[in-house]
């Protein structure tokens, strides 16, 4: 048989010890899908002494993460996170030592993405990084290979489980956002600082990735359109429901009409009785359209030691197969196109749209005649309850409208003196 | 940049049609994806006059399909389909002269795919047939490669888009089978030999391809249990939807707790809240469970000339990179485990038994101790309507109980004085 594959592992906490424990289990198994045997060679990690569910003795301990670079190894397995310090210095230095590179690290991607794509290039070293996006779903290997004869024309997802449980469960029990996060925090599910997850900064990380893949562009996290899910309210999400949708966080990146790639990571209603729709829990989905492939979408864990070791070692049988060697966006820095991006602005969706007003005669007129002014076609208007005088909330749904134009009419109408509180709108995709 | 990749396409049906006129449309975003141009050397098809989509002319025609397999190309693709004949004759001569190849033909790979892994490894020329299974979605690549570091327990699937429809449309009209099943043959959905399709053949080839992969197993047709949709009809479609279910033509494979591994393609009930239970119409969508990765699901269209050509394209792409060399069933046949098969008997499920029986005192009571004496647990019945003395249905749905027992009961209630017609029993997945 082949000489082992040699790999050192920098980071052991939730990933890093479930990949030495995934290689510890199916060994055999694995020698056997990548034709020759993993060895572990070294680990590294913040705290030598820490417990762990893994025991690191059988390895060669390395104190500086970074000197992995060093070692006499096939590949390094980056597993630190963050976009700087040690796993940046870790994963730049190993390219040039002409190590193969495996990463989880989606903010590393897409921040310095075409940077470690230029270094993976002109060093021959390939940079893999399948647990960066939803680690239950092999979404960069699908992306870059299985619709490779494809111009895709759509890449969405639902694509941070924290957030997707935090609505599930609103949804599910009736209960407020703060209420329900402070729990999923007691649970673990969310963290003590919740702000990368809810305000759609991770989803970003990861829709960025999946977009350059997708389009054949390099990628670029600062234009992407972001909003979190602190402003969903139970109110929303009944609105939602009444009207046959649910709201997931979507990161979505389209080609639009003109060419223009609009990316946006935001929460949006989906269809309930659509396979997105149906993904609910810690779940992440990603859904594909491409011009002779059709829709697709992928159901799978977005996150956890199980799911994410499992696509880590993807990646090692890949790189031990002798074909890892796959530019890092799937096609050369040289070949990607420059990429013509939409704002936000320019996105051509359906609108939700919650008007808190005083309940008084001509209110409903003033608004349907701003839509019209603006021409916002509405789908359908229902106006909760009746309190002359007092607020009531009138719900609206738009058929599909330029979203500047949406936002223009929205100010037009919390301008009215019958406005009560800011109007709130969510965007709606059918999947159709 | 490097010499073309050189290929001969052998079958200009639907399928080849769409793959040439696939490699026209993107050349050069697939040059940009494989590193290399696809060249397209030589053409083949049974009649060199019809009138087809695309233009074979600038192509080398040869007349006997087989003969590709002497040509100076790289790859011979294979889209004629049959698990005989030319397309059999075309891939091993192909093989033995280490041509690599790519074929969409499930029939034979479900049926030859051990003498098919042995030549390709034998001569070294891969194999490549991700179009073979639900075009639309990279299923053999996600099992092959995507999820290598598993031990998989479970691949499900609706794995055929014409009886997906006929089911969908069933539910949606609530007409009968044979009356949907004409539509579809008038539509161009169904074959006027619709028993491919409908009696589970066509799904238990693309099973017995999946269940390979899945479990490392050499692949076995005849150790599938098959099942088709000829007699769900729409009383069992009305009384799935009481229940909270819907009825899809499942192939399903699965290592129970003794290590053996019992296939199946037979209708089942899934639940309406699932991501499988929302997929309808042509689509497809194949379920995995895997010891770290959990659970997953991926759908897209099963057939028709775009998803296929998108697969077979992609899996020149593999070839033009030098990735195409992975064994057959993702290890070397020697690697292959021993499989041991259960029969239809050991599978271990709920199932929703349908009894008409006559409608007089103590009908229930029999039917209730003859359940109970066969150990089977009961977890809710419901009479449809009270008409003494006149056939009435009796619906029932146990929990998981080993099938014989469930079917030594139905026996005993068939053979019931009050029993009318023959009990019709339908599998219940879950999916938890």
């Amino acid at each position: 048989m082949t000489a082992p594959y040699r790999i050192a592992i920098a980071g052991l906490g939730t990933v890093g010890a479930g990949v030495v424990r995934l290689l510890q289990t199916h060994g055999d198994l694995i020698a056997k899908r990548a034709g020759r045997r993993i060895e572990i060679v070294a680990v590294s990690a913040r705290d030598k002494g820490r417990k762990r569910d893994v025991d690191p003795g059988a390895y060669q301990w390395v104190d500086d993460p970074v000197k992995m670079a060093d070692l006499d190894v096939d590949a390094v397995i980056e597993l630190m996170g963050g976009a700087e310090g040690s796993a940046r210095s870790l994963v730049e230095r190993a390219l040039m030592n002409r190590r193969a590179v495996v990463t989880a690290n989606k903010a590393l991607l897409a921040t310095y993405g075409a940077e470690l794509a230029g270094l993976s290039e002109h060093h021959g070293a390939p940079l893999l990084f399948e647990a960066a996006v939803a680690g239950g779903i092999p979404a960069i290997k699908s992306m870059r290979e299985g619709f490779g004869g494809n111009r895709i024309d759509a890449v969405y997802g639902i694509l941070n489980g924290t957030c997707n449980y935090i609505l599930t469960t609103m949804r599910e029990t009736g209960r407020a956002f703060a209420d329900v996060l402070a729990e999923a925090q007691a649970l673990g599910y969310a963290e003590a600082d919740p702000s990368f997850d809810i305000d759609g900064i991770d989803a970003s990380h990861k829709l960025c990735i999946l977009s350059a893949l997708a389009f054949g562009v390099q990628p670029s996290l600062a234009d992407i359109a972001v909003t979190g899910i602190v402003n969903v309210t139970a109110d929303d999400i009944a609105g939602a429901a009444d009207l046959g949708y649910r709201i997931k966080l979507l990161g979505i990146a389209r080609r639009g009409e003109n060419g223009r790639i609009a990316q946006s990571v935001e929460p949006c209603m989906v269809p309930v009785g659509s396979p997105m729709g149906a993904v609910d829990g810690v779940y992440n989905a990603v859904f594909v359209e491409g011009d002779f492939v059709g829709t697709g979408l992928s159901v799978g864990r977005g996150a956890g030691a199980g799911p994410t070791a499992s696509a880590v070692v993807a990646d090692i049988i890949d790189l031990a197969r002798g074909h890892g060697n796959v530019p890092v966006f799937g096609m050369k820095i040289n070949d990607l196109a420059p990429a013509s991006w939409a704002g936000p602005a320019d996105v051509h969706a359906g609108y939700y749209m919650r008007l808190v007003v005083k309940d008084e005669p001509g209110v409903l007129a003033a608004v349907a005649a701003i839509m019209r002014d603006h021409d916002i076609s509405i789908e359908s208007v229902l106006q909760r309850g009746r309190d002359p005088g007092k607020p009531v909330a009138i719900v609206m749904v738009s058929h599909p409208a330029p979203r500047a134009q949406v936002d223009a009419a929205i100010s037009k109408v919390a301008g009215l003196p019958a406005a009560v509180s800011a109007p709130h709108i969510i965007r709606i995709e059918e999947f159709s």
